[in-house]
């Protein structure tokens, strides 16, 4: 497999999560180790501030501190993709401006949420964005929190105008991503990231140029494997390392559904094995999400050494 | 018809618009003009900051001007109550701290947004926000924006251990917001505010202490009207208030869907007519959201004189 | 209160239960003792057939068993509104012609449900069935069954032309429902019900012509004092009236939800309680919904002495 | 690629669409046209009384017809599949024990629909059906018209428990699916299908054991290459096949959307192209959906004539 329309982005490009003191500070030591993790782990650049970095948790100084950490930590070794996480245009414009000065290489941006927009609005609002800031600009299409479905036409239309440099799709709408895929194979330096952590082989078969994959957190080098089976065009490889991810990936539904929110039972999974693993030393959640206990960190740990991730500790 | 237990906040208390200039930013002399308009329209109370004033589409330097310019234009005439409107705890109160600094009398609190959430979180959510911050806090029950309803056990909780001081209620389920009624009835000073506009007679009748209606800010008299007519016991002349004002309310669906947002059309129908009523100079929305034009603001007007809102002018 | 444009059906109208055997059968005799506490209860009119009476379970024996059993039982005293309750446009009219045999004097009709249409062929599917069936339609808007909200604009077209005769609105949107009343209040002989069983003050306050409600099998007097009062405009006695039966509804959440779907929960509270009340023999639900257990049936036997129902047996 | 647990079924296997005649009633020569257009194109088996076919538009009487001439067309070339669509439980046994007569050698059925169940509910209604009727049993995922998601655990038990012969998922949740395919994968004979057209490289590449497309109507022996690809490990081959089809797909979107309804645009797509091809003579579509015109008729021809499938004209 060789992209065609040499995407500038591709590969494996986790959210990176950020792990909190018991007192739920900022663990930036702790940052800086999941970082390393990642890095040595093969990842092909870094997104800062995503779902999975637990962004709308965070204070404006808390994420500040945590781009900060984890630019020094990377040292320039794979690109920052920064999150702009924010309701609207301008608020938009005004948080990207900050995440830029602390070093983002590009900026990720949903589509309007909270505000009640129509597909019109959304196209204005990246065209905006990309008007007031000289950046690359990943659209992040993620319905499961902005409730809107970044419109194919309009994201076709933005990718074929310059106005973005990629999307990252975390729409869970398999067809709309292979149109995508289709309309946008031929722009040059264009990229289309799947978020789905168990479909990525088939996401990559269809022509994607790379996987954010929040589990990519706690086995980067798994997902490395799996992107460069897929672009020595050993598929059936890619799918064995897939079904191995899958099967990691029921990490996410350990915990107790009555007492943790679906939002906090993937990162507290995440931040759990990274606990397991040794990376970071809590599993501290920001309030008001639960912390994943002691039998779900068991159960955890299971799944971790059955699929061969507790061996290097 | 007497509110036996003591409500603190009672009537009519309309979310503030917030007029833009032609250049898109706040227009301050026609803020002022529009809290004029409604106090000695007879509103009880001000909402400052809510979905009808365009927060989501506010910078911070947005929304501190315009708290200031109301609480100064209000000049303590009225309460202020303020929408601290971020997507999780820790950011709400960040944002609480600076509209009390600015004269908040009570703040407007939602659900988390973006983040997803369970009934847990919600609940703590809430109680985390009130023991940081010493002002009275409502909770703001909108799923059609945050995309969570308020659940009614945790709404009866909160109330009751005083966490809350009333709710305003924008979900749409009138089964469960008469439910809230009952329950909440007893709690001494606990206020119920309904936030939709073309039923509050029957919200009224059901027990309600007040209505948050858009749609205030283009009659506030009207609303005046209707509920002092609940208060008396004069049911029948409250209904025909209300049918009169759900005629009004028939400005937002003037504008042409295929331009509009659902979004836009409610809050440019609510500023078009304030134009045309000579209250403000423009009726500029903010970006990306389209202005209403004039065929638009042609059918408001004929609405507005049907029902006697041109007369004064 | 007078209804100005003499609707031809008002009042309280309940969906009626169906009781079954303890091994699963239509209770015939069960069924005509439903029938017999409604009638004598003060009811209007019987609408049979309904989501109340477990008629998507139903076999077509079974439905016409029921049919023609009410219909003997109930001997002419009141109006049979029966349910053509089926997928499509062709299945309903097969299905409206076997209910006019049985005794229907009006049919009630949902948009399409499992297909998926759009305005324009809801507007055609009532057409349609009108010119075919030589009876009275009421649409019934019941969204969260169909998943699709009848259209405002639909519905209005469809009374004005006399395509129905009426609406049942269990929508759950009470905007809308008032913004129907308001547009066809001048349409001589038409309906507009309401399927909600606790905002049925405020939807007479707004100019509803009756209630479809399900909690009208356990106390059918209550909702036929709460019309009286209405229609007398003694709009605080129906109020009080309105928030007694806001507390017998508290019967429909008495079921584990844990075990119990939404759907049984409320029917099997139903049929709890006229068991309780000694109207039935047993509390059997269709397959496969699960039947409320001795402890539920204790939590609603509470419920009924609280409120008056256990007093006369 | 090999499949490992010796899956009954597995290939490709169209739902077939009905067409009618221009005056409504089901057209037997054309509906033998199709299933010769399909055996002859390589199919594995035929879904009979599927969403393409209509099912929910045709009377008891049509189903009946479409089945028995599939059936006499076929001549026990390939297995037919038959759709036993009910909205709950003994409904689909009285409609599964009539297609079982007329000739299914496996029945098709979804979650109840109309009706409001849960997970216990689903799955009770899997198991009564099962012990009630002597046939292969696959659940058909349908959410977007049962507006439910076929819980992954009630699946796996019922396929576990030889309740169901396989799942056919239409339910766009490729993690789901992929998930049911690594937690089903030893089960001897059991199948998993997708039923979404323009992802099933990726379907078969995590394991998926068979489609059910739509567009196989139109291009059967295209849907045939991809699957032998496939099955040959051809992956490259496979995925090009795929975006071919992808671009096939594009008829669905032809349709004016203000028009013709979401359900309308794909089934008339299929009829419009088989019009197009030469298979059958109209494209009539069920009341009360609306026919394509020949504009749309024309983009479609383009389509066609791009993809290769005017070819054999």
């Amino acid at each position: 497999m060789a992209f065609a329309n040499n995407p500038k982005y591709t590969g494996v490009i986790p959210p990176v999560v950020t792990p909190r003191t018991a007192e739920g500070a900022i663990d930036v030591p702790g940052l800086r180790s999941v970082v390393e993790h990642l890095v040595t782990g093969g990842v092909t650049g870094l997104f800062v501030l995503g779902s999975s970095g637990e962004v709308p948790y965070m204070t404006n100084a808390e994420r500040e501190l945590a781009v900060s950490t984890i630019a020094e930590a990377n040292n320039g070794r794979v690109p920052l993709i920064v999150g702009a996480n924010e309701q609207t245009t301008q608020r938009v414009i005004e948080e990207g401006r900050r995440m830029i000065e602390l070093g983002a290489q590009a900026l990720v941006v949903t589509t309007p949420y909270y505000a009640l927009s129509n597909a019109a609005e959304i196209e204005a609002h990246f065209r905006i964005i990309h008007a007031a800031l000289d950046i690359d600009i990943f659209a992040y299409d993620v319905p499961v929190r902005t409730h809107v479905k970044l419109p194919l036409d309009v994201a076709i239309r933005l990718a074929t105008d310059g106005v973005i440099a990629g999307v990252k799709d975390s729409s869970g709408d398999d067809v709309s991503f292979r149109q995508l895929l289709l309309a946008t194979s031929h722009i040059e330096g264009f990229s289309v990231f799947t978020g789905h952590e168990v479909v990525v082989d088939g996401a990559l078969l269809g022509g994607a140029h790379g996987v954010v994959p929040g589990l990519g957190n706690v086995d980067p080098a798994g997902y490395r494997r799996l992107f460069d089976a897929a672009v020595a065009g050993d598929w059936a490889q890619a799918a064995k390392e897939q079904d191995r991810l899958a099967r990691v990936f029921d990490i996410v539904y350990t915990p107790d559904s009555s007492r943790v929110s679906g939002g906090a039972a993937g990162l507290g999974a995440f931040k759990t094995a990274l606990v397991e693993m040794g990376v970071i030393a809590g599993n501290t959640m920001s309030a008001p999400m639960a912390d994943l206990n002691d039998s779900e960190a068991a159960a955890i740990r299971e799944i971790l050494a059955e699929t061969g991730l507790l061996g290097a500790k």
